[in-house]
């Protein structure tokens, strides 16, 4: 199976608790240990590092031969549909021989509305 | 038991596909029929209908005695630390007969990190 890596793309912010709230989240993807990705990152759209390029470059430094881009935003907005698009087509062509592929934003997650009712239920 | 609504709180946005993914996403999670759970509705903090004092006041108006608050929000920003607060004391003082309880925002989900492996794996 080729190296697969996963990219977690968030807008960022010019909170930084906010961007490390977004990196914390791809450390403990990192630690359920999925068999199918070998190491997770994240990259921002804006305003806090790594950017997109960068984070995908680091992907294919560590050894990636296949990255799958996570768009971590709750709704399919300009960002969704054409930023992070753009990115990736940008990447393809600097990087032809690493498969890129953008799976669905996490707002269009089938499992979201459960994830919901468990984060009421650690509470109530 | 008390008959206890659920409120998801989104920002709101000027696109108004991105406040119909809300909608959407509350419809499925009343679908999910959580017997602790007698309905969902959802609110917005700006920029969309019902706002937070509305929606809360359509709970009450449903019948609800408790209303547990979901911010639907991926960083917890000022709206989540401050403005979702302000607006249920608000409430608060309206309607005292009403319990109201604020659980944390969606980026704090522990089952947060299995969701996007799972968004992940819907398309891999």
């Amino acid at each position: 199976m080729s190296q697969r890596h996963l990219l977690i793309v968030a807008h960022g912010s010019r909170r930084q608790a906010s961007n490390d709230e977004v990196r914390a989240l791809g450390e403990r993807i990192g630690e359920l240990r999925d068999p199918g990705i070998h190491r997770v990152e994240v990259a921002f759209l804006e305003l806090a590092e790594p950017s997109i390029p960068d984070g995908l470059a680091r992907c294919v430094a560590q050894g990636a031969e296949e990255i799958i881009v996570f768009p971590y935003f709750l709704a399919a907005g300009t960002h969704v549909a054409n930023d992070i698009p753009e990115a990736l087509t940008a990447f393809a062509e600097r990087y032809p021989d690493t498969r890129v592929r953008l799976v669905s934003h996490l707002g269009a997650s089938p499992s979201l509305a459960r994830t919901v009712l468990e984060g009421v239920g650690e509470v109530v």
